[in-house]
């Protein structure tokens, strides 16, 4: 089913009791909107929807709609809710260091029109990727970082952002970030780490992996927190591997993980897929 | 979320049109029902639906609420539909030649409280597994069926199956069912193929594999018509395979997928999750 | 290709150097032996083999071939080394609590004719599974561990091991070892974690990863050491999940990769396919 | 374990007898070689093996090892042979049409030095790709084939192929080759198709797949014989599906099957890893 310019996506959350999806789909009825998907779990308490619908007349879409559902559905249930035209893409910007596989990546699947986002621009505290980001007419933006501190390193990279970022993708980007710029993106950093965590958290998990002498390596996307590597998982790969691998190897094999798993991430963001409840993810995929 | 005994399970098919799902949850909310799941999914002008939900007074679940549903809602919208009270099993009979795994998995799963279905009797055209069958305290039937047409030993199986069976699992029952019997259970025929439809039709597909040379082997679960082999597919599992497998050794591996594989179909049945559209299936697992 | 009464297995560990293989298939082939499988491996300077041949006059291969070799080819490469007759199976005990899936999975693989042991018997800290395995005709044998310290259980547990039993495997038994009978077994004992190990150590692995919110779950063989759940790894199997999962369905699902994954392993034990090296496995599979 | 510049490849096939590999491991210790790997697999009759050794001294791998094993060792046992030195790259060029997915992905990856061959250059019967490939800096050739026969089309495009070219890599080309230049090139023309081989033979694969509604998608890497795809089988990759799934979302998914399955086919080749046995293959990954 294609988008028209009458998509829009609808996200809720909230306390979970009888009568939410009709209250919801009634409203759209109403306003002759036609419901296409609709996705709804509820857990402890909480109740989560996700719904697509088409428009007929898309100008509504932008103010008449969510006005009146947030007048009158919205405060019914204690929602928090999110309506958003498929058309408006999100704005997202790629923070990469020197690898370049995951970033390739994105940028294939977004000029082969697999990947619903405008990318805004691709920021690096190396100039190594320019010329690969500049093939796609994309705007590449070194920040040099040497002698900051990590606060100062992460504040210099995100003042560095483009206007109106959506969202931010780490695509091997080896800095930590500091907990005020993660505070500014809440469940809009996604990251990709190089193993199946909550395994080899830390540095060089192929090698710990090697070490530990496991055969599966894995790949895992989740939302940035400012615990390191705690974030909401939001999916995971894993290859299986053989005493033959050595950690290049893995780190190989790996890395395609990383690119399915990244990309993956990124196009259920960009579908407005993911619900974050506490520490965890909610995946209408 | 646990089953109660006010849990139901409702499905639709149904010329697909804007506020279905609007009506449908309206009158189960008007009803003091409470949907605890809800899949839906269009294709080519037709709607399919599966709700699942819990109704505080049972009572009203076998008789008012589909008597209300069926005089209301459904003819609005043309609907096929069917409403189940999960607590009233579906009555299984399991079909079997001389293979014992599919068998043993379906009744281990079934011990273990992994199978909510009635395991109503086992029925085989040879009575090796009458012990393995009555362990389980399910009642055995040995059918002879040497010297019959497929039209006279289908008839013999089916007219053996125990009363009121509501879903006949071929659990690798290696006879060829005549059509009569087929259109007996309209899409309540479940057989596991051990191959990857469409590949390797007919018999010994582990020796045509072996023979192709592939490097993955397969089972699949499918609904059974009077074609052979071309019935709706429920769902599929594979396996790698290198040049050291002998057609022995695929056998071997493929029994694990075959075991797997039609042990969820079996299950996705019992808890009235696939709809049948054409040929083809929609599984709401 | 079947095994004969003159099929053997050659397993073998020395430091790297060249020759090895030209000098051991110069023995055999001097010996009238057909070499029919060959693995070989390097790392960090050590080097391991596994050959599976067959010799023609059966009666040279438990007394004239070790001698031989002992004498000749394992002093010049100071090999460690082990020859088995294929036809002389391992005996092997099973250890299990109340758990009954990976214990049925192991009994049925074995009635098939799948799993290369003599099963020697199993033994319970609880009489719940007597009558599933008196069914196989093995022997079950129940040794009441309450009050008991670990190290006592351990030894009583132990104890009760059929004579000469050459393979201990956990198939879900729920008591931690002492090292004092870990060690009188070095590699010979199989365990099945539920988790994809080094995931989720400890307790309730599928509550832990529910709770952190993994979007695959895992199982994991290993041999048994001192250190709880730090053994060498053998294989491991995982399964993606999603938000729907419940711990329940978690561990439901779990259970058929502890089947698979730990009979698996044990096959792979029994055909002498797994040589250890320090904490790691090498798996000529 | 890293190639040096002693690195070789010995690849045979002969009829199966005893002592093969010990003749062939002595010879190669008298000439001071150590064997890195080594892999052995015997069928129906004949014995095919893959070892990987360095010299010390590469001066003697080009002309002295092979004359002396040529004159020695291979005529006792009839041998088929290839001895090949590691870092002498197989040439490599690629044809494509105007799909970029599966060219880009091995641009990538030899880029990135994860695919060993030389890149002699893309021939394409469609300009699009042109500068995709210029910017890897490997030439790229277009050869118009409009109005010409299968015979004509194929001859002009292989002779357009970089000379002293080795290997031959269909990166989803659409053409289908005369017999005539599949016979310049036996077992050396390596094609993606993009189904699950024997599955949906023919055009549009993914929406053969959907119409018969199967619940996993594949993609097949294979030598290019005379007989349309029917090729030996060098590997295959699978991914699931469901009735969400519309065609064009099961090309998307099938993209990244193709690249990923035909990259590992590629790479073993140039590893020389496939021994080819009727029409089957024998890897030794």
């Amino acid at each position: 089913m294609s988008d028209t310019a009458g998509t829009a996506h609808l996200l809720i959350t909230c306390p979970d009791r009888p009568g939410i999806i009709a209250a919801v789909t009634n409203f759209l009825v109403n306003h002759n909107a036609n419901v296409t998907q609709l996705d709804q779990h509820a857990t402890e308490g909480t109740f989560f929807a996700r719904l697509q619908f088409d428009m007929p007349s898309p100008a509504l879409l932008r103010e008449t709609l969510p006005k009146a559902f947030g007048e009158v559905v919205a405060p019914r249930f204690e929602m928090q809710w999110k309506l958003r035209v498929a058309a408006d893409k999100l704005r997202c910007a790629i923070l990469v260091s020197k690898h370049d596989h995951a970033l390739l990546e994105l940028l294939w699947r977004w000029s082969a029109g697999e990947l619903p986002v405008e990318l805004a621009g691709v920021v690096s505290n190396h100039p190594d990727l320019a010329d690969a980001v500049g093939r796609f007419k994309v705007p590449f933006r070194h920040v040099p970082l040497a002698g900051l501190s990590r606060d100062d390193a992460s504040r210099a990279v995100f003042d560095a952002l483009p206007e109106k970022t959506d969202v931010v993708v780490l695509a091997r980007y080896m800095q930590i970030l500091s907990g005020e710029v993660c505070a500014r993106y809440p469940n809009r950093i996604i990251n990709i780490h190089h193993s199946f965590l909550p395994a080899f958290i830390g540095a060089n998990p192929y090698q710990q992996a090697f070490d530990r002498g496991v055969k599966i390596i894995g790949a895992t996307a989740h939302y940035v927190t400012a615990d390191l590597d705690e974030g909401p998982i939001i999916d995971q790969g894993i290859a299986h591997v053989s005493h033959r691998y050595s950690p290049l190897d893995m780190k190989r094999l790996g890395r395609d993980l990383e690119r399915q798993v990244l990309a993956r991430a990124v196009l259920w963001h960009a579908e407005d897929r993911i619900l974050v409840h506490g520490h965890k993810t909610i995946v209408f995929s």
